[in-house]
């Protein structure tokens, strides 16, 4: 981002990422204001990171109004409903969340002559490496986005990029990912039972994610010509799942009670992560071990901290 | 199509290209089911080629509901909102209508054991050629149909062909295309105003388009791998808007008063259609002359024809 102050519209700032991108933002010196739902809004309008909570409540119009009051220089674009697996009833959200709500948003980009977007991806467009293969439905709703994406760059003028991710970790994550259940097996000292274990993860801190996004909107920014790139945002470590349990356990100095093998893999599990390439002049900087350490550290300690002494009468 | 009866489930069978393909489905022996929005019941309900009308009212279960009854061996997917240019108001039923409906009927299909599909995609997909470049946001929804479609094939084993179609024309045809306007200019009289003219037309008649469903039909009957394959629909004449307007001037024997450059080309002009392979095996057979000349013929015939007359009492 450049040194000027700059107005940036976050959608899915209630997510694990987008909570920690509004910070990275603020800290920028950016002015930032996000575009939620009715049930985020109580959160966002707290979180003191945030200047501007704008309310989506289904019809394009609330996504013109948003984007026409604040006029954002950029957009970063992270909302979208994560489903590994699908069930038929949640075919109409998965659409609603994952196409419909980002094509209002570029038509209201459209509308409001804002054109520059950073978009998010996933590196699971790209089973066996492939330039495109879905590893889940999920995957392909990403796919179809960016199919629209395409449309208003080539007719639009928009600059764009596309952020494919991979695994994501950091402090504050709830979601019940992988590495999370390993740390809170490791913990409480709980059985934990898991597959084989030779597939490989990307796992990458979210405070790196979130300098990539701020990276690719700098790109964005210098960007003299439309168009829509795509890059991934990977770590530099390949570690098997296997390896990473190890790392936790190091971390926790504990061990894990793992059963390998009592469950089996998932239908297209990822293997191999896709080796597709990483966004220009970004780099991780933060190792998984430094990582999953200071979240150990830091959970360790909150949990010895003895409560706030009362303060004793004079 | 084979010889033993077959079960096909049509999409879109209200609309120009779907009202025709029924009756071709049926004199090729085929048991026809349709499934369509209530606004369309009616219409169907009276059509002497359609066996069985399913109604869909937005919710998944209802496609569930009708693909799980009628267990189709294949489905021709055609329903679709067609717009050349949109507004920021249709962009909820654009996403709904050929994406969200489409999905549901692949998630329907899969539930059902069915997997086999000719799907219909468009030529305005590839603006100058390109492998993808949407001429407008209606083809970009397409091309994000295809993307899911392509996850069925990955995942579920579906075997598909997507038609891409160029322009269309024929009997009944009551959209407002240029080809019919041409028509009614030539028989009215009135003076038209148009672009410079120069854009070359691809028209391929709707009886040939039908044929090319039936022969898609066919391939994907055959194909013994899953996949998703995709193939242009095109006719063999490329003709600009000027000699297409010679074409009808010589069909009706009437003079068209044309203002040529009136108007200007739109935005996104196509003015050389997309020449990407054609449906293998197939081939249009009835030139633009022919099919021109017998749709003026047969609407001459019918303002010619006098009323019948009373029977004479005996």
């Amino acid at each position: 981002m450049s040194a000027t102050t700059k107005r940036a519209l976050v959608t899915g700032a209630s997510g694990f990422i987008g909570s920690h991108l509004v910070r990275h933002l603020r800290q920028s010196g950016c002015q930032v204001g996000v575009l939620a739902r009715p049930g985020a809004i109580q959160k966002l309008t707290s979180d003191p990171n945030i200047d501007l909570v704008f309310r989506y409540d289904g019809p394009t119009t609330d996504v013109v109004a948003a984007v026409g009051e604040m006029h954002p220089d950029i957009v970063f674009h992270l909302a979208s409903l994560v489903l590994s697996q699908h069930t038929p009833e949640q075919i109409p959200d998965l659409i609603q969340s994952n196409i419909l709500f980002g094509t209002q948003l570029l038509e209201a980009m459209r509308l409001g002559h804002v054109s520059r977007i950073v978009s998010t991806g996933t590196s699971w467009q790209h089973f066996s490496g492939a330039s495109f293969n879905p590893v889940n439905l999920y995957a392909s709703t990403k796919q179809a986005f960016d199919d629209i994406l395409r449309y208003y760059t080539e007719v639009s003028g928009f600059r764009a990029i596309s952020l494919k991710l991979f695994d994501s970790y950091g402090p504050g994550d709830t979601r019940r990912k992988v590495l999370r259940q390993l740390i809170e097996a490791v913990k409480t000292g709980q059985v934990m039972e898991l597959s084989p274990g030779a597939q490989i993860l990307d796992l990458v801190h979210v405070n790196d994610i979130c300098r990539a996004f701020l990276h690719a909107a700098h790109l964005v920014e210098m960007q003299q010509q439309p168009g829509l790139a795509d890059y991934g945002v990977s770590g530099s470590q390949h570690r098997t799942l296997r390896e990473v349990a190890g790392i936790v356990e190091g971390a926790a100095g504990k061990p894990l009670h793992a059963v390998w093998g009592a469950r089996d893999y998932r239908e297209r599990e990822v293997m191999v992560p896709w080796d597709g390439p990483r966004l220009p002049g970004w780099e991780p900087n933060i190792s998984l071990a430094e990582g999953v350490r200071a979240i150990l550290d830091d959970e360790m300690r909150q949990s010895n901290d003895p409560k706030p002494a009362e303060p004793k009468p004079v």
